[in-house]
């Protein structure tokens, strides 16, 4: 019978490995950021600006590199008080504490592309999301499959990237395309962008999910974060 | 007050004009071969063996073309019994009575076009109805998005089709390329083929309504009979 | 094996013919309108003040004929100021630029039908848009199934249209009713328009789709332009 | 405060007027045949033959007039052993028990009418059940909006039914328009009769649900039954 | 062959009868008062006050009653300068124009019901609807299944009725056990009363289309309207 | 037969026991806290202000112990006039009249757990219900999967509880995970917390029905007041 | 900061005391048995009988009573060549291994009730796990809302259970009803039995999830064994 | 404006480069296998078994590498007469042909991993396409969050992991647990296991989706193919 034969060592290695701060209302992770260098991110929406701001507060504390997310204006006003070094990307919505200056990474590169101008903003959140862990971001934006030439003119650079997020509403369908013209591992995010039989998104993710090319996987409607944190993670990968 | 100066002639010319024959279980219209020269069209999908016989006899008897949909091996061979000039195309489970031979019909032609093996048969019951209608067909199977090239090496041909039906399960990303290419009016059939979140053809549905492309329009999943009859339609408009 | 004979003229007629404007958050497609003189349509719907007048100026140097959509009053007043010439459709939230006068186009017409009075706005979106694209067009608005005299009262005129729109909320029955008078070409616009059970346009749509009448294609929930488009398209094959 | 004043006499009434008999799997309602000379009915679908021969026994003992509803020829059978007088009416799968003859119910009648022949199954089993209670039922089968003639040609008809039953799948376009023509109640029975885009019948109930015409009412998909059960009740009380 | 032997006079009947008065936006449905005497209804819900204020103004002028529903204190101010003789029910959020007194109707009554407190506007949506048409209704309103002794306690007038409108939202379980208590027609109206797994009335809505109980129909959700109509129709042919 | 043999006595106790009062646009049930000493609960949303005070005015009246739920600021401003004993919960938006001091209730508790600190509005519903019922209820907030870690530092706790309340949104995992760890009754209330994909609390919700650990059931999305009611019900079974 | 404050000890307790037995393609988990004396249990749909043989062997081995369920008649014939003491339940579709002789339990017990005569299977499946875990269980079967009579009838019955299980498919309006006449935890357990817009269970699941009776909480359609072992919990607590 | 400026080489070496085999009914792409050196794959499901044979000929003449799915011990007898090398994996439904024997690939693996034993087909079909790309797979079968020491006593080797493919059904709480505690890409197969409320997979995928843990990415339900594929493109990229 396995289950008795674990040595106290690896017990404690694996829970004690992964501290936290207990503020109550929220018990914040520092592990990642401790271990893999990686950063934590704070989910802003649905948050009182109090909450957001006790945890920025601790954040900071306890690691030197973490992200807000989903930050209006007004969150980021609140969030400079505290931390005055902090940078914000409207776009993206997103506020970035301890963003060094980032030196040319090299060749290596993440590539981010929408079908529509309406997929900027979630596509800006997956850029920066990945810039902020060191990975060389690459933009191509509005390249739908309406007009497929303009996206058949950058296929030499698309086929260069080591990994590919492809943003796009609507019915989905620039993931398949784009899968179908690289070698490498393409993270679709569907968005809510679209209206009637979109259904807030669900036409784009059944398109992105149903895809008939190997190698698309997908993330939540609008996740832009998930991806970007993803592919940066593939992509240090590679370097490595 | 409008409804009243309804003149009498105008009201029979409404209402005679559009004869059926009446079996009881079945009111069986014969107008549109009357008038239109368009092929009426049973679906025996659901319907005995025994309604089917009398439907095509009674029809036998009032116009000389039509033809019988979703209709297995077994209902042709009831058929065949009580007309024996009736012709099956297995693949696209159709019988067809009193298809004469088709002389070439010149150059403008209806296309159409599969995303994959799969969707061949709802494909070929497309292909079928548009050329008992008298249009002729080139077919164009397997070029769905996983290989784009497959595609583009056809554009010259089908940007020549005066109207594209364009069959597609999975994903349904297939018909909004298609617009992207053609400047003419493109028919989407999603087709029930995938699996998992395909949902019984959903996905491709929802992939072709979504179509960021003016000029695609969408029929009932697997419905190959629609959307030849409508492709049909519209060619000998552009013929006339 | 295919593939390897594609002569160098044809791919970059392919691919060279389509050119388009590079905006950096958006890349304009121009080609629609210099190749086959159809009309340019941004969507205004979920873009910027900023972005919608920058890609209006840019538009504007490349064609003289476009299209802004699901345009707010105050999206009017802005392209006024790049565009003077621009005209406003407000029950169609649609502005036209470069709309010269248009000279009576002769019989050959499209019909633009609604169920109910709240219908309207989506059959202007698809009446101006046929309209623009130099289309012959007869409203015939508020003739739904409850009183179906109201549209028997119309039927002479109905068989005369080349293409007919038939826009419809609630449960969706027009488009099948107009599409058992008619031998002509029929599109659904299923509309929002309802309560309860219509479940944001699901019902019209899934009653559209699954007509029992052959001729009637769909295209999305209140997506009149796409409706206008592709009867417009139709018209003029026919007119040729 | 209200609830202590209940005279005896009106607690029992409520409960002890309402008996039934015990099987431990099952207790059979008795009240309502008893009462008001209603039919009670079994569901035979999902029961053994054998619960269900217990059951009809049992029926039998307590009322001498009741049905049997979704059986099979197979049921039939084992219920004849027991109720050698029972009838099978094999298009509606129903059996019944204690059917006497049936005078000329005099002018009032149930109009029962299906948009398609797929649809008679369930029109069936409506129109058997208002006549089991006693009601005169007119059928008016396969008149769907396909060719809105077909039913116009019966208009007089359909105006002097009390009650109108309107069976339908696909679009579930009929019971609106003939709600539109009549001035009597119309109980719409959404089926489960077409493909793809029609999920089950989901189509059809929500077309019938969203109608926007008053005086529709619907019941559950192939739900034959109960529309019949309703229009019987309804006509009768205009009898009164 | 039928079709061709329709008697002039008789096509003339079915749809020179029929008249309505044509707005351009509206075209208005007066054969309803004129010859039922039953009420038309304008749905004042997503139209401009302009169009309300015009089709009031048109429809008086051919019928003397009339409603207006779904209609705010400010389209009631609008109404009131036209019809000086309009009443508005401000719960039912209905416009009563030409009500006149009501003498007593006598015994037979229609029965609206309710589960809840927040389920009353839609049922005094149908009280007033069926008042309008002359029918005496009676109110029991936050009877439901959570504390069924309140239901109880009110059998004996429940049994009384000859309609019964039930009006649930949430598990709409309530239409079910008033149909196990009475033998009359009930008439369920879901409502979109509750929240989470609620999804806008859609578990009330199933739960009253699957009740088990035969002689109960359902209207669409929050459709107070169409549940009064109804009611009145049947309450009516109970009395002649 | 059974039903007759129902003596007087019975039947009263069963009817005559439930008292309720009367205030026509409700009927407030008062017996729960007559007989089970269990608080009355008043949901505000949906009602107006003037009907919550009328409904805590009559409440008070009968009983001394009451909740009144989703209640806003506004709405405790009102209650506060008419019983100032009123307390107000702003983080569960709950008021409580009639709350007296708790007294240390043992060793016996009802555990509460969140997987994030958007889910804690719903917990505190739960938690201050069941404390109103005179439960000890010990808090655990924000220990999701993401760091399932957080979750295991507190297993043992988890396990003293005697019934455990876990409050999860977005992908719903945390009680099934709970549910392995303890051997006592898990009640999961899925939260509508998330965005995209969590389709308003859906994936939630079927996240917490397919558990694969039995002892875990589900209320209704966002129903922190049910599952505190529950729970205060368990636990009080297992102390008497 | 938390989390380094382990001990090794606690540590250890927590993953060390959970053992389970490793098959490679099955990792069976026997602590259940050990630890709270609570039968293990093994799906058996959708396994092969080799896999069920060999688990049911390993089992066997290692604790001495264990259930499988949804298991066929063929099942149990392979399961009885190694455990001939397994007792099968037929409409249950359970085997249980190791059922010893069970002494009355005393007065405390669990209620199962089902709405229908089709629903009892899974009422057995619950009633034989809330047995096998040693409880006293009382049936009450086919007591649903079309004769509430029939419920009523047995209103003392179900005051005296610990806790109550409510089985029910079609409107799944039982559990509320139920659950507003008792004062103990009602567990609601939606059945798939039903036609057309039960759309599986899910008509059932609705309702019951959607309750407007605080106490009753849901598991999966079909769940038996989830609602047995959960009352079974629950029942075992207010004993001790 | 851009487009012009594409030079002809790039053009060719776009298209050209992209070879396929024309069957007609089928257009075989080849060149995934030449340049990259992947696999090609036949879905088989839904093909007739001609059709399989005739493309695995010509695949076989064009690539010595391939893969057959969701291929019966039927299409294996086929295939084998065509391709005698060809190897059955029968758990994984799948044709290898062209396997060559693999030395061990190093420390480098891909994890495996599945919630219970029902997901076991799946999970194999993802390992075999993964060892089949040449990547070393390990197997961690039957680890879900009932009994989640299981899991936790391999967290050490989980960590070791390059890619983690977690299969899933119910509710897919899996995929986000192992995202929690390791630091690679976890690639979440939802499978269709599960019964009820499972909706055929959309639960698990629900679940996956909307995972709090980043780096978790989702593949369509069931495909176990697209997760071994994918997790062998980025096993790949870490090795070089």
């Amino acid at each position: 019978m396995r289950g008795g034969n674990l040595s106290t060592e690896e017990a404690l290695d694996r829970l004690g490995s992964l501290p936290y701060v207990d503020l109550g209302f929220a018990k914040i992770d520092t592990h990642r950021s401790l271990r893999r260098g990686f950063p934590e991110a704070i989910f802003c929406q649905g948050k009182s600006l109090e909450h957001v701001e006790e945890i920025v507060r601790k954040m900071r504390e306890n690691t030197n590199r973490f992200m807000a997310l989903r930050a209006s204006e007004e969150v980021y006003e609140r969030v400079k008080r505290i931390a005055p070094e902090a940078v914000y990307h409207p776009l993206a919505r997103a506020i970035l504490i301890g963003e060094e200056e980032r030196e040319d990474e090299g060749g290596s590169f993440v590539s981010v592309i929408t079908a529509g101008t309406a997929d900027v903003a979630v596509a800006e959140e997956a850029a920066v999301t990945a810039e902020f862990m060191r990975n060389k971001v690459k933009r191509l934006y509005d390249v739908g499959v309406a007009g497929v030439h303009r996206l058949l003119d950058h296929v030499t650079e698309l086929r260069e990237a080591n990994v590919l997020i492809v943003v796009a509403g609507m019915e989905g369908a620039l993931p398949s395309i784009v899968g179908g013209l690289v070698e490498r591992p393409v993270i679709a995010v569907p968005t809510s962008v679209g209206y009637g039989a979109s259904f807030g998104g669900l036409s784009a993710l059944l398109g992105a999910l149903n895809s008939c090319v190997p190698g698309v996987a997908v993330v939540n409607i609008d996740n832009g974060f998930g991806a970007g944190y993803l592919a940066g993670l593939i992509n240090q990968m590679a370097k490595t």
